[in-house]
């Protein structure tokens, strides 16, 4: 984790807009998916205040298509999502936490029904198609499970609506939240979703052939100039306070939907059966063990974490911290933090060892109230 | 594909080894089964000479283990390998392609049998944990699909061997190539395989538990200096000139095991059953349409590749490359293409579109003759 570069290399594959994001100037990248994906342009801080107030465009390709396609594509996605998909409608997207057979999380997609067979489950960084396209050849289902060459663009920020109506019109406006729409581009119909991993509103434009990348690119921008249009990038701080979770950040194969709060995403009361249900609701019965809860911590400004911050109290191990930034808004340096129950009250003060000290921290819930 | 640096997230794993790694200085990494993995030290041709006299040390942790474990441990590698596990030995390592129903590649891995009913799938870039799975449960098998805490340090080079002899003593000399012994490091059992993903022959220790990485790592570099050890990792240079393939780098899901001229790892004449056998003697019996073979190539040196370069001849679309370097040893650019079998013979003439000009190229072996 040194600050050494990114070495080349064809497996990890371009996206359409790679050649404008480097124009950009990203100054730090992750991997997600085999693809690169800027973390940061100017500097996190500098992002976070821009993204609050302006538009940006984010090449978020990384978030790619696992599409189930044929007779038994519905069967398929309602056999692995948690979220009851059973009368999934077409326009409609999904947040549909995916569980292996214990409840463990493999993914967190949203579920796109394109049509009543055809669904987008457009993912977190693991290969979901993997897990897929076994259980299709597993249950010897008739259905194809592929990667198309659909790549998301985000346009976030309160002005993203603004912009978005000076390149494809009015009836922008009219998407309404996790909905899409289809809009013509040069042509070709894309789909339009009123979503994206910020909390500061905003669109994800699912591009569908990648030689369009730098026309479509070039027509936002082109655009760009009332609102203060700048690339970005999913930004730690935001996302934080947000309350918005990130697979393999904040949860692992090792935590299930309950832990991380995500009930509300999970059928458990109804018909609907899927993969890790009977683990979930025995897991309800008994009772969490820990769960996902917010921190505020005193201190120096803490930097992004790359393994987990240890928690205790009193001398007990209260659980680890999975994701922290310092938050300018709230001046204060805030976290994500999965808690055994004793320890994961309202108001519990906790200790903490980051990587410039310790930490006295108070928890609280999520999002934070920003 | 800038310069810039990796951004930590908990997302990015770190290995036991990576306090010690990043204290050797590494230059580039790449990010592979969401860890961190070293790609040069001092510069790619450093590396490369020091590989092909001396002994490195390189964390190969990426090499994440999808261990099977279970009353049908042997059923389910059976069913997911091309090679034939059905008489697998434990103690012996498997080169085995991982196919899906059409026969496209899912990943490389090399299997270890543990013990009759458990198997170590030590994979290259993709979440085969997620297929082997899928498989598991749509086929109601009872096994458990999990990946352990063993993270391999792999000793490569000519001395590689002479050094492991200093600490775990004579008997490292007996392990046969693709074969593993059992030897004991502060009272934990390790596996030690005479493998490796270079062509100048060493071992891979499988470390089984994360808190040893830097007691074994010192254990072994205390014996260091006269066999001149460094810090290494796998050299894009040696593995194109040792006919080594990439997992998404020289293959991916788009190809199948006999255009990339695994056949002999493939049973295609056996009773063995697997998912993707029918496809692949379908296409055996067609004949494949591209193959996968060596180019020399002419012109500058060129740099490591981030997308397929094109390759023509006489107007005619010949394929891509996948994977090319400069060879110092034998002062010409070498690379891996994949090829239209019409243009694939040896000797053939094709013109390539690098990203540094075009160059003349002729096609050849693999491995290259080294």
């Amino acid at each position: 984790m040194s600050g050494a570069p990114i070495f080349p290399s064809r497996r990890l594959r371009p996206s359409p807009f790679t050649e404008r994001v480097s124009q950009e100037g990203v100054s730090g990248y992750t991997v997600y998916n085999h693809m690169l994906l800027p973390s940061v342009f100017r500097s996190l801080e500098e992002d976070y205040h821009h993204l609050k107030k302006y538009a940006q465009i984010w090449d978020v390709s990384v978030e790619r298509q696992v599409q189930l396609e044929g007779p038994d594509a519905h069967k398929l996605a309602t056999l692995m999502s948690a979220r009851d998909l059973s009368n999934a409608e077409p326009g409609r997207c999904y947040y549909a936490p995916v569980v292996d057979g214990k409840g463990g999380m493999l993914n967190d997609p949203v579920a796109l029904c394109i049509a009543p067979d055809k669904f987008w489950f457009s993912i977190a960084d693991s290969d979901l198609l993997f897990w897929a396209a076994g259980l299709a050849e597993g249950y010897g289902m008739d259905v194809e499970v592929s990667e198309p060459d659909v790549s998301p663009l985000a346009i976030q920020g309160p002005m993203a609506e603004d912009l978005l109506v000076k390149v494809f019109g009015e009836d922008i406006r009219s998407i309404r939240f996790f909905r899409f729409k289809w809009f013509e581009f040069k042509g070709v119909q894309m789909a339009i979703a009123r979503s994206g991993w910020s909390k500061q509103g905003g669109f994800e434009i699912y591009l569908p052939d990648t030689k369009l990348g730098t026309e479509l690119w070039d027509a936002i921008t082109a655009e760009g100039e009332p609102f203060n249009l700048r690339a970005g990038c999913p930004n730690l701080i935001e996302r934080i306070e947000g309350g918005l979770f990130s697979f393999g950040n904040d949860m692992t194969r090792s935590e299930t939907p309950l832990e991380m709060g995500l009930d509300k995403y999970c059928s458990l009361d109804s018909d609907h059966q899927y993969i890790g249900k009977d683990a979930l609701l025995r897991q309800r019965d008994e009772g969490v063990k820990r769960k996902i809860k917010g921190l505020i911590m005193d201190g120096e400004k803490v930097s992004p974490l790359s393994i987990p911050w240890q928690i205790s109290e009193a001398g007990h191990n209260a659980g680890f911290v999975t994701s922290a930034a310092y938050s300018p808004d709230m001046q204060a340096n805030i976290a994500f933090a999965m808690l055994n129950t004793e320890f994961s009250e309202n108001g519990q003060e906790l200790t903490i060892q980051s990587t410039i000290g310790t930490h006295k921290a108070v928890v609280c819930d999520i999002p934070f109230a920003v």
